[in-house]
């Protein structure tokens, strides 16, 4: 059977909410130059919390979109890395940013437009 | 400024969330080969309960991706169509139904051998 997202039970459904979702995009361009420590997303990815960020890491190197390597070290050091399948989510989620900063004028814009009409 | 979806204030980052919505994604998509009704909307996305498709018709017309036009007819019928700036959308919300019923298998494999080391 093919995937079909409009279908309530197929899991390319689940697929789509994982790749769109707001942390997971930004993990991945986090990523996208390289292995990353957990310390070094939590810095650059401003605003997320601790719990958001284990959890969206945790989800994504399930999904096989993340490695997620221990060292032994004192203390531990845990490096995140982009895997093949995460790295062809390059193009789409640099789409994702670029339109939504390109666009941003014109959907505040709107805003305004449909918040005064709304009075 | 330039618009930076790292940093928690920046509007690019509310824009991001609203084009990587999984329910604006079903909406754009449905709407990518003209306009359609309310009731047309609601059975092809299946899952989407009433609050929810109203909810998100309303933010991508406050966003100016949709348009909303009110016939008066008996019923009254409510036509909704994509605007220009919402099909600019069109590329990037077809590459992520692409990529998710492309790499679903994938994605599923992944699970189950993440699951597996889990226990």
């Amino acid at each position: 059977m093919k995937p079909d997202v409009y279908s309530q039970k197929c899991g390319s459904r689940q697929v789509l909410d994982r790749i769109g979702d707001r942390w997971s995009v930004l993990v991945v361009l986090t990523l996208a130059d390289g292995t990353k420590r957990y310390g070094d997303l939590a810095r650059r990815i401003q605003g997320v919390s601790q719990k958001m960020l284990t959890q969206t890491l945790r989800a994504l190197e399930r999904d096989g979109l993340v490695t997620r390597e221990v060292h032994a070290s004192v203390p531990p050091r845990v490096d995140y890395a982009l895997t093949e399948l995460g790295r062809s989510l390059l193009d789409l989620v640099s789409g994702l940013e670029a339109w939504a900063t390109t666009h941003l004028d014109e959907v505040e814009a709107a805003r305004v437009r449909y918040d005064a009409q709304a009075m």
